[in-house]
């Protein structure tokens, strides 16, 4: 008789692209979002989760920043033939819910959501197919104040979890005015499409090329470090010159800014239509008391989406960090959005107007550890040793006394033979404190308390008689264990 | 030429079985979640959040619950081949974590975890494809004080969202002793699994069947009220007294339903072993305060998984609701789970053992609201009503100041032109307050504050002078709506 075959083992591994996340990553990230919600919430935003999973017909089938239609989404077909998907963004969900609920919802609807987003993209180092989103957006008006609201939501929002006043800027734009200086340098009409779409991947990238490397791109074309050619917009100097003037524009304040651009979009009706809108959003935040050292008009932010048809914004943090190649670098954008208009339409056939932020939620947090407002390593539970496996129910109702005043306790329960194994165990887990009670000291109504944070410093730097000494390991009367516990916990 | 073919509208539509949470249905969850995740980490237990995807290889392709492998999962096939699925449950993503990285993770490793998983089911009446779990797991230690320590970190985690003493009970069993009673009955043995499965199914519907239908189930079947037959065990007599037996042992103690036990399974080892562990988690237990006013050893408990090997336990809520057909019932089960020690052997070769508890998260949310520990409505915002539309900016200083103070706060954003539709807005808002200033209360420096509570109080009830005085609108000057508002919520 054949053996029967066996099935090999399952390798233990995260799929490509996806991780997993443990303690403070997880509860940092909690602490992080709830403040913001908190924020949100004291704006009158609603909070939504819509399902992860959605119609791929809802869906669009199509990231916005991806150029290939299809792609970019974890797609499966049902038994009854419809395709599901993973939502990738908040966004598109957002405009079902809206049309599917939009008779008992308010109107506008502020809503904040938060949650996971997958991409099916190629994985690569530090590119994730699962991530977290924080949006909060308002749909159903067309008023600038919902805009201007957003804007100083998001400078409540960085203050409030730990980013100071100066550390960061948010800044506006207005697409309207861009596409009036677009079409001010001979860029109007559907024609031109693909010249408007290189030119604003031309601005978008003006950190990373340099005034130099987008003039290549509006003209000709350029080519990088490793001789690949872009094709430009093919724009004239005098052209050219306009956009890069618009790149240019901010002043050193903001009535300065708008009457530079008025200026450049001189012509357009829809480039003036956008600095009035700027204008409108500037007077709001300055009767709110939202000033330039929080929130700025600034003509070169364009945010790569195609979708965005009014007031663009973005939240840069302004300190210093090391780069991987340990290069001084600014921090960056952690938050941005603006007024998309035609979202709804495609369920409806009615235009809602709705504007709205994303919160880059891993890059924050990664900005709040960078500035040391929140640590990365946790303090552990005071560890309760076992020196008798016979008396378990002694170190349980040890550990039971402890939480009960709501100290982070837990009994070891590995195998209790080796203490060393032990002290390892709450070396591993950053405990403070080890509580040891053998069968001496259990007679003698004693516990031994082993300040094992003290214990480490001594060890480091420790003279011979102060290492004899120990005074990091001591005893006290068993009933006077939790509070001598909380002392040291306080100190 | 031919017309292009236009592609019709999406539906704006859940995908079957899928749902949308809005509100507080958000937030109360976010909240009991964070109550339950501040009791695990007292307990030292530490937040894990795996990828919402796992291989197919990984999950084990199939449901635990579900007779059918390959069913019961979303999945996809990538480009490379391989197939992936989002997660049905924790527990097989925390085999697969703790196999992947067991040389870092302390051990014994206590984690907690809590977000969706998702089911292939078909979608019906109140079943649906996605849904939250919360789940707290010890894996890498046999000893019953971790099956124990569960247990009592249950009981005071539901005390802690709500839950009072009396109104739940958690019921402990153990697997070992039920295949101890099998054995007596001579359900030993290879060739006598499908009878095992049938006792086993038939125990866990003790309460739907009654204890005849079970007994039907134990010999040679039962016909339902359709007329529906299922077959039996097919158990002698004898055989069959000895299971009932033991879904009836409970008594009136601890010790008592140990020592019945005890004389259930007389000749078999394992059942005696299981009974010992019984003894060993009740003794650790009430060491730790945790009575039977809590916590109790119930032999009808089963839990339905076939993976458990040990220790299983479930929290039962036990005050009465209506259920849809207007009967009282008690409330039920809100928590399960139990030892199982093979999961992780299928990753490494090597028997890991492990014990844990699911949190039905839904349920126990309902069982709050039931109880009406939460409240299922919010207070709204206070609207400040836009009566003209030139002066936005004076309208967002205003919830500007009343944010900064705490308060929930925001601008009507709609067209301002009818000022019932921002009336109607605000009811449909639940706000407490709203707040008029129009040109001419803004030319003598004061605000109309509207309370809306009271107003709708006294339209309910008031006589006609009542009315006429309308004590729910009144004037205050400018500089002191906030303490006004202040005033009203805090009422």
């Amino acid at each position: 008789m054949a053996k029967p075959k066996k099935t090999p083992r399952p390798k233990a591994q995260t799929p490509k692209g996806f991780r997993d996340y443990f303690g403070t990553d997880v509860t940092d990230r909690a602490e992080m979002l709830q403040t913001i919600a908190g924020v949100y919430h004291r704006y009158g935003f609603d909070a939504l989760e819509s399902s992860a999973v959605e119609t791929v017909e809802a869906l669009g089938k199509f990231l916005p920043d991806v150029d290939r239609p299809n792609e970019g989404v974890f797609a499966w077909q049902e038994e009854d033939g419809d395709w599901l998907a993973l939502r990738y963004d908040m966004t598109a969900p957002l405009a079902r819910v809206y049309a599917q609920h939009r008779n008992d919802l308010p109107n506008p609807y502020r809503r904040y959501t938060m949650g996971p987003v997958w991409r099916n993209e190629k994985p690569g180092p530090g590119r994730f197919r699962q991530f977290y989103q924080c949006d909060a957006d308002t749909v159903g008006t067309a008023s600038m104040a919902a805009d201007a609201e957003i804007c100083a939501m998001l400078s409540d929002t960085l203050e409030a979890v730990g980013i100071q006043r100066g550390d960061y800027v948010i800044r506006i734009n207005n697409r309207k005015v861009l596409n009036g200086v677009m079409e001010v340098a001979g860029l109007a009409g559907d024609d031109k499409e693909a010249e408007r779409g290189i030119v604003l991947r031309a601005i978008d990238k003006l950190d990373r090329l340099g005034p130099e490397g987008v003039r290549a791109l509006l003209g000709e074309g350029r080519k990088d470090e490793s001789g690949d050619f872009t094709k430009g917009a093919g724009l004239g100097d005098a052209e050219a010159e306009t956009i890069m003037g618009f790149t240019d524009a901010k002043r050193d304040t903001g009535p300065h800014t708008v009457a530079r651009l008025r200026e450049l979009v001189h012509g357009s009706d829809i480039g003036a239509k956008g600095v009035a809108e700027l204008e409108e959003i500037a007077a709001l935040l300055d009767a709110a008391g939202y000033g330039p050292d929080r929130i700025v008009i600034d003509p070169s932010v364009v945010r790569g989406l195609g979708y965005y048809t009014g007031p663009v914004y973005e939240a840069e943090l302004t300190f210093d960090v090391q780069n991987e190649k340990g290069q001084t670098v600014q921090f960056g954008s952690v938050a941005g959005g603006g007024r998309y208009d035609d979202l709804v339409k495609r369920f409806t056939g009615q235009e809602v107007p709705a504007t709205g932020v994303s919160i880059g939620v891993d890059r924050l947090l990664a900005a709040l550890r960078a500035t040391k407002r929140i640590g990365t390593t946790e303090q552990g539970p005071v560890v309760v040793t076992v020196m008798d496996r016979d008396r378990m129910a002694d170190y349980q109702a040890m550990v039971a006394e402890l939480r009960s005043a709501g100290i982070r306790a837990e009994v070891y329960l590995g195998n209790p033979k080796n203490f060393g194994n032990q002290l390892k165990y709450a070396d591993k887990r950053n405990a403070p404190i080890a509580i040891i009670e053998g069968g001496d000291e259990k007679d003698r109504g004693v516990v031994q308390i082993k300040d094992l944070y003290l214990g480490a410093k001594i060890a480091e730097t420790a003279t011979h008689e102060e290492w004899a000494e120990n005074p990091s390991q001591f005893e006290v009367p068993r009933d006077q264990m939790r509070a001598k516990v909380q002392e040291i916990l306080n100190q």
